[in-house]
């Protein structure tokens, strides 16, 4: 097939294809056809990223006879790689193989400009690889006394020659470590650009390594994912406690504390940052990585959050109108977070989106990107409050609901947050009203041999959200809670474990100790919280002008550790086919890592942010209705057509049923 | 003239006319008419500065009968401004009054928009007032629960909605004042936007007060104004020593000391960024301006006070190649400088020209500004190097001449920098060698009544370039010191003032103490420093092709204590007519301050020092010709036309004279 002149190269998986003339670098060709091959020595045989492999055989189809010898032999550049384990053996460097013949030549996932990475489970999709920073390694000329040209300035011609940029801007350190780095480098050096624009750093020689961390900082917990930036790949991950935590447990005492103490958001912003900085120096060290290495930071967080770690004044954020300082994605400087990072790293903080709905939200949109489906996605992020997604490729809507902190098992009797040690998991016998369960930290149920020592000393030291909800959901399955949340006295005759209070009976989960009962105010408090998480939803799907959702994600800790049948049971979020309803885990997490890892995605949430419609609850007439009407447990399967499948729910009792209850509201607002 | 719909406004000194409706506000009409009146509160009678004056009578010319009261009365809020003393007696706020009948209404100069800053001596230019800042006062929308915007974000729609500004920016820090500011200021506040787009500092309520300082960091001294940069004037200046003296007297020196010592740069560093705090804080207090308040910083100095107050490496600078970390000039946060001011001060350092030609010249260059004229200019400021510009609307050519420390007053013997005590005017009797001569500090000459006490305490302490120029001129026009730079022993009859030393001779100058005589090798030094200085022009002139320059200033100290005439007796510059020889003062300073007060003259001077040719002098085998040639005295009326007017110079003595000189140097070049 070849002639003299010219030889025929494929390209897969692109397929492209084109002649080229004997002894064009593969890499040229590659470009020519548009063909994605990474590199960032710019084709000096240093980088080892765009590797690539000929193919042996008689592709009929292609209409090519391929060999790998049709790329020549291996030069000293090549075999110095192949030496040093840059090169995998069998590959080629692009920039130094030649067409010689005929050649199909196969590009490795790894080699391509914009790799993705897998995702894992709960998350919605792939990451593509494009962070805001890339690496650049370039020649600069060196000084000439007739022409006073300053580093900088042959820097920016270098790389215009070298990598065709042009119009670049620097920031001042990198300017401050230039001199040396050139000197040092013998006139070689990689730098930093960001946003396509922006010189941020600068190495002696080739450098390949890049760096960044995804920071969810949430009100208990403050998470940090180390990324390499050029593989995508995590490279550690570390949580601690919010220390804000001594200043109030939940957010609106968090917001009170700022407001009674003059100096208490300054108290609270420090704690965070220094909370912040610790992590991201643990999980360094972890990786082996030094700060000073690190150049990008995303950060997610809901509004109290966000606003204490900016410094900016949550107080507003306490009261109506709920004004934030900005609705804004936040773009600065770490250093103006007192984040000690590369002079020149900067932060990134995804936008609010309301007074309630935070840059957490934020995050979790981009990690479900809603958007992206014609059927309808109902996104829930449980916590303090309940922050609801609602949308598709027509139309987006958000909320926040006031659950209070039931679900984080606060204001309840033996109620803890989701840690080792904590009932997450109960199961009650309809008839005996016998209870099994699982802790947090052990896989086996409390009926399984082994369970006792399973949990070591530790043993059992509460009952988080999940564990209540399943409780009082096996509880109302057994006939022990009635449909309007009474605990029934009268199924005392079944078992020991209801026990008679002042007027109203409890529930005795867990006898030995710590003894942990279910008390009727508990019963009351998921009810209230779960009447205001089905109110916001309900209220964006009468927005939305829609009956049903077509699937269902639970993102948060709570989230992860609830089994959604039994949400569904409490009438906590609408009905959906179960096999719709999944957790989204740590999806705001997952949002500071996509916007770390692809630039694209930090226009996508801003723009997605300015569009989507904002429902503010507290206001709403309707919202209130759907709250009184969601106050009762679901008794009818016409309710919950999907759960019928699953569950019989119990028929009407003699309390309220919710239609009762609705029939009331109405007539009450009737009269 | 008027009907009952419209009434004609003419406006003076512009000119322009048009008819309104009744009732238009003035200010408006203005601006409908493209009249220039300034304004910062956007016509809420807040910041006074939209005057104008109604003008009564009747103007043939102009076709009107106008009178003050077809402004009407005035309205609350004049009367207000009026009692304040912000409205001047017979003025009216042009954003209140409202027109009500034919009138000729005068803007005052305070009241356009781009006032001009009428220049002091020695400057050759006024400045035009258009801070790269601008004061903008603002009524922001206040927070509404059901739309979740952010104060940012209603701040940006309310600068839109007030003055059309779009596409704003922010600096983080402003945004952490704005919560405050805006409920201090009950949802008015005044911004300050930079460059027409970054909104850098927010204030409560209305403010028309903005500050900047230029800063002029000399080897030797370091000179700031603080300016108030909405009226232009300068409120106070200070000067203070460079503390990096102690690091070496001279720049090169204090190169030797960065390359000898490892930490060296950095505590020069160091010293210099600590003596500007100071100096910007003695600056301000004696004006009463926070330093908080100053919130643009303008900087000019030579190469290596440039990088050492950047924080750059100026070793590079002390070896060919002599390469510039940066050619361009520097933006950048005074925080990064750690000069405190404002957190959103930025500081601007205007560009250097080549190695040895820095931001100083620059700095010249813009207060000089020789490309808007049409004859050429030629501007040496004089140092330790003679940094020379020279050119016209067509071209513009700079070079440095290495004139070494003699003009300084160093290396000289009795020597010293123009400071108080130090000699600074000689004049010589040309038949009994008798001086006379002046002080700095005192106004008096020696021989007149009064003098020594005129001293003080100090007394003489030296002498400085000026003193040792005019004195060795003064010899040379007695003929005590031959064309060739040799003291003549054989004055020594005509008085004891000639002293033999071991093979040459002296001149004593001042017999008390300190004595202070000059010495054989003083004349070689100043002999070595001028033909340096004329050797950099002449090179200028011959790249330049001419023969001729049409006016020559003076920048720097030493410029300023010269009598130019006796500059040109010592061939230091080139032939000019005398009265077209002037001192620029502190030109570089001025520059600085242009640059201050001037956004467009930063482009200006961007795009100037991109094209203007540079000349190295160092390799340069014309400039060593033409230094050799120059090494002697004047002694031809023809070499200087314009000196003959005014002195008579020296025949032909038995040394070598200019002319013998130059024609040895040729036939040299020819072997």
């Amino acid at each position: 097939m070849s002639n003299d002149k010219t030889a025929l190269v494929v390209f897969s998986p692109s397929g492209k294809r084109g002649r080229f003339p004997l002894g064009t670098p593969v890499l040229q060709a590659a470009r020519e056809l548009g063909v994605d091959i990474d590199s960032i020595c710019g084709g000096r045989a240093r980088c080892g990223r765009c590797q690539v492999e000929a193919v042996e055989g008689n592709f009929a189809k292609e209409n090519i006879i391929s060999s790998p010898d049709h790329l020549g032999g291996m030069g000293e550049a090549e075999q110095y790689c192949l030496q040093r384990g840059r090169l995998k053996p069998g590959h080629r460097l692009s920039c130094q193989a030649a067409v010689e013949g005929d050649v199909r030549i196969d590009v490795p996932a790894s080699s391509q400009v914009h790799q993705q990475v897998v995702r894992k489970d709960h998350e919605a999709h792939d990451i593509e690889i494009d962070p805001v920073i890339h690496l650049y390694f370039v020649e600069v000329p060196q000084p000439d006394i007739n022409v006073p040209e300053g580093d900088l300035q042959r820097l920016l011609r270098g790389l215009e020659t070298d990598w065709s940029l042009t119009g670049l801007s620097w920031e001042f350190s990198m300017l401050q470590e230039l001199q040396q780095a050139l000197r040092d480098g013998k006139w070689q050096v990689t730098v930093a650009i960001r946003d396509g624009h922006r010189i941020v750093a600068v190495w002696p020689g080739f450098r390949d390594r890049l760096f960044g961390v995804a920071i969810d900082v949430g009100s208990t917990t403050i998470a940090a994912h180390l990324c390499d930036l050029i593989s995508g790949e995590v490279l550690a991950s570390s949580g601690v406690m919010n220390p804000q935590i001594r200043f109030g447990e939940d957010l609106m005492s968090r917001v009170s504390y700022a407001m009674l103490n003059p100096e208490g958001a300054g108290q609270m912003t420090g704690a965070v940052r220094r909370a912040v900085n610790d992590l991201i120096s643990d999980t360094a060290s972890r990786a082996e990585v030094d700060t000073g290495a690190i150049l990008e930071l995303t950060l997610v967080g809901n509004p109290v959050m966000h606003h204490l770690l900016l410094g900016l004044d949550p107080t507003p954020l306490g009261v109506a109108p709920f004004a934030l300082a900005t609705d804004q994605a936040v773009d600065i400087p770490a250093s103006e977070l007192a984040i000690e990072l590369h002079p020149c790293a900067r932060a990134y903080l995804l936008p609010c989106i309301a007074g309630h709905v935070g840059a957490d939200t934020a995050g979790v949109m981009l990690a479900e990107t809603p958007w992206c489906e014609d059927e309808i996605s109902l996104i829930i992020d449980v916590g303090t409050n309940a922050e609801i997604v609602l949308g598709n490729r027509e139309r987006l809507l958000a909320a926040s609901s006031p659950t209070g902190p039931a679900f984080e098992g606060a204001q309840i009797s033996g109620g803890q947050r989701a840690a080792p040690g904590a009932i997450e998991r109960v199961r009650i016998d309809p008839e005996t009203l016998e209870p099994r369960f699982r802790v947090i930290g052990s896989e086996l149920w409390s009926d399984q041999p082994g369970f006792r020592e399973s949990l070591g000393e530790q043993g059992v030291t509460g009952i988080c959200g999940s564990g209540i909800i399943e409780a009082i959901a096996g509880l109302y399955l057994a006939g022990a809670v009635l449909a309007d949340g009474v605990i029934d006295g009268r199924t005392a005759d079944r078992t020991n474990r209801i026990e008679a209070d002042e007027r109203t009976f409890s529930y005795v989960l867990h006898d030995s100790e710590p003894r942990i009962v279910i008390q009727q105010g508990d019963v009351r408090a998921v009810q209230l919280a779960k009447a205001a998480l089905y109110a916001g939803a309900r209220l964006l799907m009468d927005r939305m002008g829609v009956e049903r959702v077509d699937r269902i994600r639970l993102a948060g800790a709570f989230g992860s550790h609830i089994d959604v049948k039994y949400a569904m049971v409490l009438g906590m979020i609408p009905d959906c086919d179960l096999d719709r309803v999944s957790s989204a885990n740590n999806a705001a997490g997952t949002g500071a890592r996509v916007a770390l890892l692809n630039r694209a995605s930090r226009a996508e949430i801003e723009r997605r942010v300015r569009t989507i419609e904002k429902v503010e609850t507290a206001v709403d007439p309707t919202f209130q209705q759907h709250f009184v009407d969601a106050m009762g447990l679901p008794h009818s399967t016409h309710a919950y057509p999907s759960l019928a499948r699953v569950v019989e729910l119990p028929r009407p009792g003699p309390g309220a049923s919710p239609r009762d209850s609705r029939r009331r509201g109405r007539s009450r607002r009737r009269r």
